[in-house]
């Protein structure tokens, strides 16, 4: 699979040229990274920890998204030359001789990708010393934030999509490279493709696409509007197989000339506007009386879970799914934190009202019931010997090895593993978090403080 | 100014290797070349425009952002090996061989960034072939919805501090890439720095930071906890000029121990959590008790517009704000769209309920009083000879030239100037435009469609 930031792709594989992911980073780690050499404490063994304090408002789940693209970062987070001459603008000669030099060598452990999170899990936990750890806050965070974000909301639209097709297109609602790690994103959550051609390229992700407007209106002469011109041409290069966007004018028309023009085989039609499921009814009669019986019908148009689930009762064979999807419907960030816990072994934790954050380097697993059900997850201290009982009879390890001394560990699971696993998951949620109505979490977490 | 994809940039001097845009693209535009260029019809001269059907619910303004870096994105628009590779599994021979040899040779004009938009405002009119054109749909819509919604929320909070300084914090809320074009669109929007080194090294915006819990809780020993050794750390390797952290555990406490540590002369606290207001008025009488009455007062957390506003009669002299700006203060895209318009000079526009836009190339004016207040936006077909007559006296054109034969007009405005226009522009808007509550835009829109 190829990777933007991988050192591990040859340079002939991705075509990618490689930039360093150094400067992803907020000025204050840096200035911090400075007085912590000059005073020792940058060498004192820490832990740091990425965690949501709650979901988004209503959510049941969150799901982990982004670990494997963290892990690309981490091998090109180097400072060359562009990036020693910002920081030698407001760093000491020794913190830039450092900085040099810098290779994260400690050690991560994470939840997998594609796994739930919930308020407090521990989704990721970084050992190392305070200087090469307090680093990555930034990076970690912007991946996690991100990516999580999008495959939360993506496995809603999947549960609600209830097995149809779900086609990712909202690159253009966002930034050009979040783009791209939306689809990712969505992806592992379950959609089926994606309309963007550097997610397909970095990361093998099947692309899909129809057509647009622009390109019916392009066939408009003088002597007027030419939708069967612009069908033939599609089908004459794409194949009776393809679909066309039947709503540029009147979408009855529409429907009677793509039939027309490419025969009962035409592959599908788009709709991408008005009430989508009168018009999915109307559409479907329609071509099924023209005899193309298996001709798809595709929505688009401003869907979100919501929309998706309203379309359930229709005739619906695949969804468009933009704008909802690539902002996180509603919930554009995880609102995931990274924070010290542990120095020296020493538990710490911030005391202000509303934030507080506990202590300790953590470990976490989640008890199921033999029919496979999640019943409860349960986070505790790292330095009991083993974990606390639970209710349940099935015990699953929630952190797993990621990098080990500075180094990705061998056999890390793929996109499509992550996507395997999520798609496991979902089973095992209590029916009712996979409703998409608001409510408490779908799984209690107990956090576990005493020590044994 | 160091662009990361511009040609126009020395490798020297932006030390980032730069990469193609080529592939920040729906896979249906490719298609849609395909058969394009098969039916004869990709030659046909074309103008697409690039505007928004409405405001985010309740916005007066929207403000336009990404001009800049669409105009980098250009220049790297190009298909090498490993693009083409990826082309080459779905499109015929002579596509992806005209590909091979693709650069835009098209004109483009476009609102000045930083300069208002509202609905319907035409912020971009591309012209040249349909081959040409279509292929740079995403790649203008990521930038200009991303941007543009970044900057149209920071417009609104550099408005509600009203004078005060505001530092942009978010990047660890947002994808890594997407944190560094946001942090370019609230220093537009007159943010005065931000935490992002990327930006800081790749725009030249001025970077700021202070400190995390982190470095506070690092100086934590088996004796217990040591804020008085972490500010010391911090002052000895920044100087008393920097600003210390002081809600890690008790703020009174926080406070007195840094003016103990850094003296009267401190530069800065900042408070993180809590009721910020009466904290503002807490602090700052403790430290004008202490005798630091010029130690500067820093809030964060959770800020957004209202927050911004609702501290506005407290004694703050800083906003760090990260959330709320990153994600555009709960609309995260703009919205905008790129719709073709004209063919071979014939108005074209889609009809469909709901979604209509206006056939044939448009130009745009803006009218004002005398006093500089703006009065209204006409847009018109751009055969009309000169602009319509309007209500107001003094006319300002809205589409300058940024694009001539493909390659960028010389004397394109700099970042700073797009801040420096938007700054004027603020000034220009009618008083009720510049509420945060919700209204209609601020600057009615007269859409001319009659030919003269």
């Amino acid at each position: 699979m190829p990777c933007l930031y991988s050192d591990r792709v040859s340079d002939a594989f991705s075509g990618v040229v490689r930039s360093s992911t150094a400067l992803f980073t907020d000025k204050y780690e840096l200035t911090m990274l400075e007085a912590a050499l000059a005073d020792g404490s940058g060498e004192r063994p820490c832990v740091f920890e990425v965690f949501a304090r709650r979901l988004p408002v209503g959510r049941r789940y969150g799901i982990v998204a982004g670990t494997g693209r963290l892990i690309d970062a981490l091998a090109s987070f180097r400072f060359a030359d562009a990036e020693l001459a910002i920081a030698a603008e407001f760093l000491d000669a020794t913190t830039v001789d450092w900085l040099r030099n810098y290779r994260f060598s400690g050690d991560i452990d994470g939840y997998r990708e594609g796994d739930f999170y919930f308020p407090g899990s521990p989704i990721l936990s970084v050992h190392g010393t305070f200087a090469e750890c307090v680093l990555l806050e930034t990076l970690a965070l912007s991946i996690f934030n991100h990516d999580s974000a999008i495959a939360s909301a993506a496995a809603r639209m999947v549960g609600a999509a209830d097995g149809r097709t779900l086609i990712e297109m909202g690159s253009r609602r966002t930034h050009e490279e979040a783009a791209v790690a939306a689809a990712r994103a969505a992806y592992l959550a379950g959609f089926d493709s994606t309309s963007n051609l550097e997610a397909a390229r970095r990361y093998g992700i099947p692309a899909a696409g129809t057509a647009a407007h622009a390109f019916t209106l392009l066939h408009t002469t003088t002597a007027g509007r030419d939708e069967a011109s612009a069908f033939r041409s599609q089908i004459d290069s794409l194949g009776v197989g393809t679909t066309l966007l039947v709503d540029t004018y009147d979408i009855t028309q529409g429907v009677a000339t793509a039939v027309e023009v490419a025969g009962p085989e035409l592959g599908g039609v788009r709709i991408d506007s008005g009430d989508l499921g009168v018009l999915a009814r109307q559409v479907r009669r329609q071509l099924d009386d023209l005899g193309a019986t298996r001709t798809k019908i595709v929505m688009s148009g401003d869907l979100d879970e919501y929309g998706i689930a309203g379309l359930r009762a229709e005739p619906v064979d695949a969804y468009g799914v933009g704008t909802s999807v690539v902002t996180g419907s509603g919930a554009p960030t995880a609102g995931m934190v990274f924070k010290l816990v542990e120095v020296d072994g020493i538990p710490v934790e911030k005391r202000s009202a509303a934030k507080e954050s506990r202590g300790g380097a953590k470990r976490a697993v989640r008890y199921a019931r033999r029919t496979g059900t999640l019943v409860e997850e349960v986070v505790y201290p790292a330095t009991h010997p083993e974990a606390p009982a639970g209710e349940g009879s099935v015990l699953h390890e929630l952190l797993v090895p990621l990098v080990r001394g500075g180094e990705p560990v061998a056999g890390l699971p793929t996109l499509d593993e992550g996507r395997e696993l999520l798609a496991r998951g979902m089973v095992s949620l209590p029916w009712e978090g996979l409703t998409l109505s608001a409510g408490d979490p779908a799984v209690p977490t107990r956090f576990v403080t005493t020590e044994v």
